[in-house]
């Protein structure tokens, strides 16, 4: 399955009084490198909602784990791919390691989401195109598109 | 001139590894403040943007000055006021107080803006409409609207 | 079960282009309301940092869902309860409501959490005091304490 | 005069429902630029305060003036140098350019801030050392040092 890797700084704004990492901040970082996965497929996140006519890929449910605290300075490394594929949502899961160590695992439950066509701009899912699938490998590679 | 208080509890996320907070969370408390002063007039911004088909008052000139650091579980009224009128902009003024005492100053100049008719989507600066200044007490105390 | 309300106002800065709140956020108002769930049983966080000599409660596992989107300028409340208690973790449920309807529900267990005394400065974890769980009323409620 | 330059890449996070950054992030990102700047001359901000015993560099005065709004997936160059030191304070300023136009600028008025030997915790201000000037060429340039 596709992955992505990103490098995160840490910032003397994202550390909280006890002096490491302010724990929703992970979440941002998480948010960030999901768009950078997009990306690395064709998919920007600004021409992919122009393209699919969609308002964005909100997360719907997270589950994060915080194995280790990261301080001000220090640099992380994010390794990032979707999981699994459902028909209108998908999981992103995201690794942060620190010196090859686990420091902070996300997964983020997101779906396809477009206005309503009825004049309400109410949010509605809508079915991910098979052509998105594609770009990641999914419909290619069955067996692994289905490992969680 | 009208002016809005309102009370700031610092968050624990508010805060910085030295334990005060984060500079730039003054000015998010700041543009809080700004929302809350229109609200008191009856221009609860979702509203406002609606009624004058806006697309926002975006900050173009922002001056702060910190005089006091301030910790976690503190407590901070802001005085919010507009000390100055223009044909399409304005001057909002913040004094952050912790026991009668200025910790943290800001003005903000903001310009009433609207998507360009023109399809570009592009922002642009409109006349502030006279009934909005009217609410404030701005034309019917000139002397005051004056003052900086 | 003790329980806490607070109100949230959603800001305008809370919100991302498709001008609902960013979950981030989410995760941060919940951190505000495990600190007034303290405060509520007398532990304002710096005074219980103090008295126990902890650096902090940081968390170690979050699981947040996202149930109905909020906008601009509205208005949650959030019921926050300390749901089970371990030796030296915790876990606070949050449950942010929009006109009665639960709209996101937050799971953070949390580490009762101390620096080494060996001057490393290293985090561990400690055993949280008897009478802190007594104040939430665990010790005295046996079957609800065990509730999840 | 040393100029440290970075991108910035503007994430869905840092933008507001109007489509654009929300302007406290872009205090951030100065704070960011400021750190980088001093990495540059080999005081990466934890050494910094180690070597020097100070608890930080924090913002007394900032003004910024935002000319061009930028959206989300955009990117930003940032040029930060020192453009005036005082006895214990010092100026920072950032230019951040979009396609060679300048969009946002920023000046942080700073000052070198050690905790008082009293036992009071208190933040007070230090002489800035005179190798960290020289670092940044201040005292071998002096004509450039007292520019604006």
């Amino acid at each position: 399955m596709l992955a992505n890797r990103r490098t995160i700084l840490i910032e003397w704004g994202d550390c909280d009084p006890a002096g490491i990492v302010y724990f929703p901040r992970y979440l941002e970082f998480g948010d960030g490198c999901t768009h950078a996965l997009f990306e690395r497929v064709g998919l920007p996140k600004p021409r992919m909602l122009e393209t699919y006519g969609i308002a964005g890929i909100p997360v719907v449910d997270v589950h994060a784990r915080f194995l280790l605290p990261s301080k001000f300075a220090e640099t992380l490394t994010v390794e990032s791919r979707i999981t699994e594929w459902g028909r209108s949502s998908f999981t992103v899961s995201h690794r942060f390691l620190r010196d090859e160590e686990l420091a902070v695992e996300i997964r983020e439950k997101r779906v396809w989401t477009a206005r309503a066509q009825d004049g309400s701009g109410r949010l509605e899912s809508r079915e991910v195109a098979a052509e998105v699938k594609e770009k990641f490998g999914a419909l290619a590679a069955p067996a692994q598109s289905a490992r969680k």
